[in-house]
């Protein structure tokens, strides 16, 4: 059987346009002689279209363009499985998550989703939870589809819909990416396959929306455990393949390359869905602008990299020399505009008001957002989108400016741990041949430079243990005694923790920025701003009060 | 019987705190001779806790403190019903919202919640839906206890629990106040205990939490439909009553006064939660800033609010006169910090990457992005929380600087309407007997005064235009044609839609605010940012490409 996986990159919200991506490629694909074409969850409405789904107008535009393609006469002979919307049958004032399919002029809901996402997106607040799986066949073979997003949800209902005894289950997904996800999908369906004796077809979404990466990454796996179809990571593709065809092997997993393709096109899509063709973002001379400036260069073009250096009389001839240095090698264009005077007419301004006051963090504080006034102004001006170079190390512990540095239009770094952030600089220049980072600005002391002589480590532990304290508590969740019998000494440990909670005002107004881990601010990790708890093991003690 | 009903004002994440105030009150009730003590839904961690609901150790210590309640040997006569979470007993590995009974140094769970909030909260995130409910005895009477937020789920938790026969059901809440609600809850549940022939005691939570205010407002409804027992919205308050006692009669209701108290004790919970006593906000002579002015006087006093006026070149007298009248009549310390020598220096500096180009929203947006730097710097120099003076309105459109006046730590009226501002402030002058808020502000045409003779209606509708299309949108969930069919013009719908989507980003990086309407922005409705959707009424014709 010949079968057609359609990876598209679709746009949320423009039901029409997506529609007619899918019925161009549902003819390409009747043209190579497919006799099946799937399309991923959502592939009519794109993913995630949050509040939209309580627009009763859009939920009628959904209807009406699924309706057209079941008029699409000349697609009659072929099968068609597409993500889509339905309301419930049976209780029609509920939205449900589906799989239709198209042949012969109808359309039938063959699936629908059982086990809802509430970690990344709100699936609970839109859907109802359904999740029946008709069995159908084509040619001689028995199929069963299925929706389902992360990795636990998917061997789930595999495994529920193998009781099924069908020949190939379809996974349906619009899944995100997170560092280590696109082998891991694969892995466990490769054993799943054979564990249940099944054929698995996965089709995933590509492309990137507000953030989220959908990785792609499509594949057939045969109930041998061999692959008959992989399709790339992070792009739209096409793939046409028989199951009785030769088998595919799979390429190596690459951590630095997927986190690197996967911001890259994490910016690219919302620049380019949201009709930027040119980025503006300031460079200081550190690693954090350097690799932001890097991706940016491969989403945009360096023609359409726009940088601005704003040294302040903290601003040491190395940072302005470095930040140079970057966009020539880069070829970016870089604007100066000197803070000083404007810095000096702030501080004239305060002087009645700050009489009596000692400097503080305040003056620092002042610097960082006349920087991020100018990078807006400019963004105002030209129609530029500003990037926020922040990176996750510092967003967890709020080590940035509200309204300064921790602001603009995109945060393509925002989810990178620092020692990530060295990780992709290395990458890009291993891949480049040569130092297109400046291995100067790779090697140096992180430092703010908002105040003589400043060193990041002055507020904050050094990045490398900050980073194994992130870690143990975001990605590995461990408990308070667990990470300090891990080694971290309490201290830190209890500054660490106390400075994530005092830090959640700042990230809850932080950029939208790309997701490349389980656990993604303003995704996936929200605490309460008002927070009482002062976390530590507890002791067990009753207290006599 | 006598019954306590023990309207706490929980503090987020604070368990040890919250238990010691529990047993403070039933100690407090016992004293008084009640039968029984009744502490609302998640009462002893405070609501909402977020992502502190999957750290292992902050469950450890709500256990720990429920362990300690049962030690308190002085209470073993008392009945005391607490809303609680705990593991579920058969899948220890989910978390359910329960309510727990202590009495005789026991703890026995006694309700589970069935109907998830996913509207307010992502309930779905953390609890497994569950749903049971013991029927017990106190004295002669045989109780069940239900939790529920939303009026809809009160009502069916109700019926369901009706069928139980039993005489008394207790309703468990954590539920946030909107417009009309403290009312409607009342109403439906007045109507409810005749039609099942049940004594209803609603037990909500006072206080507020980043935004949303509990409003208290806790009742007990004997089966006839008097109420026996009515206790005071948004205050702390506990309640002794003798369910054979005298009846109690209702206030009449006042929305004005409602949605200004939710206002004052949004703001004030937030400050005084987070230990912030005074505030710093921009007096521009516009109305917005004054009802804001207003809210804090009564929020924090008028000794811990520094008002700032920040006039331009392009800042009327009357706007520099209004302020200042507005700050004497409220006791309030006002700075006045000129913005023209900054500007200027900006402008200067941007002479050269600005050369060719013509003023326009830039120039705007750099005055307004001045005034926040500089509300900022006080707020960094002096421990001061700046407030946001945007209104719903506003934020509905886009119609605000992103890290100008879109920026703050708190956001007091972001959830009123225009219309609502001028009502509130009315409210204010009514309730003082006095012109408090000098008449030539509620007077005056709106203006952002970021360029000459500028209205704001030069931009959008006028606001009584725009804020009908905003309640048609966001509280009567109308279609596209049903609102042009009410009267509004499909050039005006189509222009405000249209903003409504493009601004989501500006959203995103708003200030948390107080919520008193059922949607309220960055608590209930979300837009995808980038966004292919055009709001229009389905055709029904079939393209035929």
């Amino acid at each position: 059987m010949k079968i057609a996986i359609a990876q598209v990159n679709q746009k949320v919200g423009d039901i029409k346009g997506n529609r007619r991506k899918i019925v161009d490629y549902v003819r390409s694909a009747k043209k190579q002689n497919a006799d099946l074409v799937i399309f991923p969850e959502f592939a009519m409405i794109g993913g995630y279209v949050e509040d939209l789904l309580l627009n009763k107008n859009f939920i009628d535009k959904n209807y009406e363009n699924i309706e057209i393609i079941t008029t699409r006469s000349d697609l009659d002979s072929m099968i068609t499985l597409i993500g889509t919307v339905s309301n419930d049958k049976f209780e029609k004032e509920h939205i449900i998550n589906t799989v239709s399919m198209f042949t012969k002029n109808t359309m039938k809901v063959v699936a629908s989703k059982d086990i809802l996402d509430d970690s990344d997106f709100k699936d609970s607040k839109y859907f109802k939870r359904s999740g029946f799986s008709n069995v159908f066949k084509i040619h001689d073979k028995n199929f069963a589809c299925v929706i389902a997003d992360s990795p636990v949800s998917v061997l789930k209902n595999v495994e529920k819909a193998s009781w099924l005894g069908v020949d190939v289950i379809a996974v349906f997904s619009c899944s995100s990416y997170y560092k280590g996800k696109t082998a891991h999908i694969r892995e466990i369906l490769k054993k799943a396959a054979k564990e249940y004796n099944v054929d698995v077809a996965y089709v995933n979404m590509a492309g990137a929306q507000d953030g989220f990466v959908f990785d792609g990454g499509s594949f057939y796996v045969a109930k041998e455990g061999v692959f008959k179809a992989l399709l790339k990571n992070f792009e739209e593709e096409l793939f046409i393949f028989d199951t009785d065809g030769k088998n595919v092997t799979e390429n190596e997993e690459n951590i630095a390359k997927e986190m690197y393709d996967a911001s890259v096109l994490g910016l690219k899509d919302y620049c380019v869905k949201n009709g930027f063709k040119k980025c503006v973002l300031g460079v200081s001379g550190g690693i954090d602008s350097a690799l932001t400036l890097a991706i940016a260069v491969d989403a945009l073009g360096s023609e359409n990299v726009i940088a601005v250096s704003m040294p302040s009389e903290h601003t040491s001839d190395e940072s302005i020399q470095y930040a140079g240095k970057l966009c020539v090698r880069f070829g970016v264009k870089m604007h100066t505009i000197a803070i000083n005077d404007i810095y000096n007419s702030y501080l004239k301004n305060f002087e009645k008001v700050f009489e009596g006051t000692n400097k503080d963090s305040t003056e620092e504080n002042i610097q960082a957002r006349i920087r991020n006034n100018i990078l807006m102004s400019i963004s105002n001006k030209f129609g530029y989108i500003s990037l926020c170079t922040c990176n996750k190390s510092e967003d967890s512990v709020g080590y940035s400016t509200l309204y300064g540095d921790a602001g603009g239009g995109y945060a393509p770094i925002s989810d990178l741990l620092k020692k990530e952030v060295y990780l992709l600089a290395e990458y890009v220049n291993k891949t480049a041949g040569s130092e297109l980072i400046p291995e100067e600005i790779i090697k140096r002391v992180p430092t703010a430079e908002l105040k003589p002589g400043q060193k990041d480590s002055d507020s904050l532990p050094e990045y490398n243990v900050l980073d194994d304290i992130l870690e143990k508590i975001f990605y590995k969740n461990m408990k308070y005694q667990e990470i300090i019998d891990s080694g971290v000494s309490k201290e830190e440990l209890d500054k660490v923790s106390s400075l994530i909670f005092c830090s959640e005002y700042k990230r809850r107004q932080a950029p939208v920025g790309t997701k490349v881990s389980r656990a993604a601010f303003l995704k996936n990790i929200q605490f309460p701003i008002t927070n009482g708890y002062i976390w530590e093991h507890t002791s067990g003690d009753i207290d006599k009060e």
